[in-house]
């Protein structure tokens, strides 16, 4: 049993191509259809009913695109909106679910730091999600809302005084914690994964969360019989603002060069 | 001969307060109907035509208000989108113009500094309108993306080593080149004004762009006799994303609480 059609992915911006980068390489047969809502980027820093509102007219986006299931590669939206949307024809999946079980595997000492955007901190997900699986986890949750303008500038070098100082302000309180596990809550923080590395000391695992959401889904895929066969592999990539101002930060993001690929989709119609 | 209606500012956030604030200082008689565009902010790394598109819909949402003049606060919407937004039943002005005028009274070597969000800077629109009055002028440009975030994670106190590091690595090649004044275009700037000066050194003059629009709106009101006769003075503010989660921010952008006089605008009917 097999299915073509594309898997949905959105976000509110480009951050998203980390998840779509680490589907890629997980589930090379499968098509992608990516949504990034570029024109109202960034949702971590609204409230709670307007990333609800975002997140239900980006999902009508990827529906009126035939996909076959969704991945919300947005923290923010995961965090917020996802627990609340229900009744869709497809399966949907955010970034929390699949990073709280991992966390769950690695932890040792049972003490699992969380970070991301001050929307997706403040919203509690990761924290209740690993709960329901690890009663007694002690959790350390910290914004860090300056690591997603940093990696936009680009100056993620893993000797950039800024980022460090940066990374060092964020994640003093949990490292005093003493966090064995840390969970790379937004989509824009692998990319300072060398940078939090090494603040946070050797002992401490990195969870990144598009990695665990690629195999995640990949997995849902074959239990439900929803794998490609490989032989119409093809993405494609929308954004909601111009693409000219877009592809070179698309291409940092995905790891390739995808300006070719990338098509606007009119706000308007959203 | 006066005119009681009120002013209408709009920013894409709540950056523009700090333009209010400026006009309250140079006009406490005049009232202002304020609206944030917090559901969609930033402009600053948006699309032109996006850019256009929600500055047409802020001000509409401000002719429906009863305006007599507006003050377009965004240092992008007043270098992007102003040009070319004609035709209105009330004037309006940016923050572009009052600062360029100031800056060429104010250089003394005529090379002049500007520093904005990306879409201003790469506007050109301080550079043309600086080179309309004093072609002989020789203006050096940069982008400083990260100053908004960092004035939003409240590290603005004048030792903060993040905000000073931040602020060297930009500026350097402003003081590089002699600048003598330096425009700060973009309403977050102000709040890091001592560390820019600082970082910049005695003998550069910062342009404080809403001391320059309030001061120029005054000014464009008496000779149009339409300034307030003091009577009816009553400040409004909206915006369009939830009220709880801005009013702290709002406090210390604009100076005093405004929790009470805040309101929720719907995006929907933008």
């Amino acid at each position: 049993m097999s299915d073509n059609r594309p898997i949905g992915v959105f976000d509110s911006g480009l951050g998203g191509l980390t998840v779509v980068r680490e589907m890629q390489k997980a589930m090379p047969d499968e098509s992608i259809v990516y949504f990034g809502d570029t024109g109202r980027v960034p949702y971590g820093t609204k409230s709670r009913d307007t990333i609800k509102l975002y997140a239900k007219q980006d999902i009508e986006f990827l529906l009126k695109n035939n996909v076959k299931a969704i991945v919300a590669a947005c923290g923010t939206v995961s965090s917020v909106a996802l627990p609340e949307i229900t009744a869709l024809p497809v399966p949907i999946e955010g970034v929390v679910v699949p990073s709280a079980i991992a966390a769950v595997r690695k932890t040792r000492n049972g003490k699992i730091g969380v970070i991301g955007t001050s929307a997706t901190i403040n919203s509690g997900a990761y924290r209740s999600e690993i709960k329901a699986r690890m009663p007694e986890a002690e959790i350390f949750e910290t914004a860090c809302p300056l690591f997603v303008p940093i990696v936009e500038a680009g100056w993620i070098n893993r000797d950039d005084e800024i980022a460090i100082l940066t990374a060092k302000r964020y994640l003093a309180p949990l490292k005093e914690k003493g966090v064995d596990t840390l969970i790379l809550g937004c989509t824009h923080f692998p990319l300072l994964s060398d940078i939090i590395g090494d603040v946070m000391g050797e002992g401490v695992t990195l969870i990144d969360t598009g990695y665990e959401a690629a195999h995640y889904v990949l997995d849902m895929l074959d239990k439900k019989g929803l794998k490609s066969d490989g032989t119409q592999s093809k993405n494609q990539f929308f954004v909601s603002d111009r693409v000219d101002d877009f592809s070179s930060m698309a291409s940092i993001l995905l790891g390739k060069d995808i300006s070719d690929a990338l098509r606007k989709a009119s706000v308007d119609t959203l």
